[in-house]
Order: structure tokens, then sequence, then C-alpha cells
């Protein structure tokens, strides 16, 4: 009998199963997230997990969906200090070991995982559009030149900050992020 | 009986389980790199593979170097064009598979395998001293008037490509080399 999606147990072990998906990637890496692991993490059995989340890719990009990644979201001017703050607060949350977590499974497990690899392409438009979109608005109101085009914006920005996290492993200060923001033009 | 270096058979079955091991992780991520997996991928004993390298991580920094990164080892001047230079080297690394594997790699799987983290922070101290020592000398000479700090130039100039191939995964132009070498200082 397939189980109904608001089964109360059906949510409640569906809970339980994502909480020890979090905890097996975090401490051990996506390489880690299989469903004997989880289910013995959970205290649930293997065959649980596999009616919620047939394929192990499916569960990984579950466990990710834990550490939410809201950026660049509600742009407002003037866009430089918008630009600024936004990536500041990015940078803060990539000192955390989780985001850090995220976003090399977002590079490394999407080589090979079709679910993760669909979470870092919606990731990555999601981010180019923003970023794509506030640049042009902030050029039609006069606040800048760009040096670069709108949808290069992402790169050059989130890269920095995403190499000093993960390759680096060390924090962005606040002259790093002034770089950055000046590297993308001439501000007004 | 222990093996010895110099044995031919030793060194046989180490260069099969190197191989092994790279087409393990190209094909199928740094996950997969376990000595079962790479004993059935060279058809050689599972002890043997143990005898090479008794841990995991060893085994996957063995298949890691065999792919080179040899970027930014010797400055010439004029330096906005070895920077250049260099970068498009790097960008086209970066379009293929192996090195994109290497790199999400590098700064996922360090987050949980020692190993992989000693080779992760040996490169990152490498570049970001080979870019601090060739732009603190081009300032020297009066080429340059640097915006951000010499120590910060690989996260800076790095980033955004490292970012492009392995979140967007998508390919470095020359515009955005360009704004990455002029978003480092401005040159003379």
């Amino acid at each position: 009998m397939a189980p109904r999606d608001d089964d109360p147990r059906f949510l409640r072990s569906r809970e339980a199963i994502v909480t020890a998906a979090r905890e097996v990637l975090l401490t051990h890496g996506p390489g880690a997230v299989t469903h004997a692991r989880v289910a013995e993490q959970a205290g649930i059995a293997r065959a649980t997990v596999y009616r919620h989340w047939p394929r192990t890719d499916q569960l990984l990009a579950a466990a990710m969906a834990t550490v939410p990644m809201p950026f660049f979201d509600a742009p407002a001017t003037p866009t430089r200090d918008w630009l600024v703050r936004e990536l500041t607060t990015l940078a803060r949350e990539l000192d955390h070991h989780d985001v850090r977590v995220v976003a090399t499974t977002l590079a490394g497990t999407a080589l090979w995982e079709d679910d993760v690899d669909a979470r870092r392409a919606r990731l990555a438009a999601l981010l180019a559009g923003r970023l794509a979109d506030a640049l042009e608005a902030a050029r039609a109101r006069g606040e800048v030149d760009l040096h670069a085009a709108p949808r290069d914006a992402a790169a050059l920005a989130i890269g920095p900050l995403y190499y000093r996290a993960t390759i680096e492993r060390g924090t962005t200060d606040e002259d790093v992020i002034a770089a950055v923001v000046d590297g993308l033009g001439r501000w007004r």
C-alpha cells in the first residue's frame, strides 16, 4: 500500500530522515549520504528511506535543502550599498561549515548526480539573473558605468568569496568586498 | 614481508592502482574512490591496494595528483600581459572535466579528509603566494597601482574562473579575464 502524503507517520519519518541526512552530510560529506547510513542515523528501516527517496541523489538534495541560500533577492538603492550589504551577508554565511558543505557539494557532486546538478543549475541561474537585473537597473538609473557584462557579475562578485571560503578556507573581509564591487564598474 | 619500493611488481601494481583510482574519480566522483572499487577497476587484490595506500584519503590524493595544476609559476613582464595569459590558460584548463573534478574535490572532500585538505591548503598557499609576489613586484616596478592587498589577488583573480567553471558550469571568456585583471588595480 502506498503511503499517503498527509499521513502523520509518513510526515514524521520524512522529517527524521531529512534531519539524519543533514547530519550525515555535514559530518561525513556527500559521499556518505546513502540509504543505509541515513536509515541507521535516523533509527528507521532502510525500506522507509527508499520509500521517501528512491535515489541517493534525491536524498542528498533533500539534505542540502535544509541549508537555505536566499541571496540578492530584494535589490535596493543605492545599488552599491545594497551590493556591499548582500556580499557581506553572503561572506558571513560562507564562514559557516554547513554553507561551505552545500556550496562545495553543489559544485562537486553535481558532476555525477542529476538531482544535485539541477539544484546547482537553478541556484547559478537565480544568482546570475538577480545580479544582472540589479546591475542593469543601476546602469539605467545612472548609478554606474559597468566594466563587465551584467551576466558576468555573479562570477565576478561571488567567485572571490566562494574561492576564499572553499579553496583558501578563509574569511572574506570588507576590503575584498569593496574591491569586488568596485571591480564591477565605476560607481558615481 | 614488506614490499620493497624498487620491486618492479610493486611499482607496476602501484601504477595500475593510480590509473584505476583516477578513472573511478573522474567517472563516479570522490565518494566512489574506495579500496574495493579501485581494486575491482584495476583487477588487483584489495589487500594490494591497502598495502600501497592504507587510507581512502591517501588513495584519493594519489588519484588527484594525476591531474597537474602548474599555474602562475614563472612571472614575466609586462605583468598585466602575463596575468592575462596565465588566467586564460587556467580558464581553458577549467573547461576540462578532470580539472573541474580535482578543483571541486579539493574544495569539498577536504572538509572531511585530511590528506585532501593538506593538498588543498598547499595549492591555495602556492597560488596566493605566487600571485602576491608577482603583484608586489609589478607595483615595485611602477606597473600598477593596486586596488587590493596582494594576498587577496588569488581570490579576486581565480575566484571568478572557479565559480564560472564549477557553479555556473560555463566557460570564462577574455572579457571576464580583462575585468578580473583590471579589478586588481590601475595598470599603466
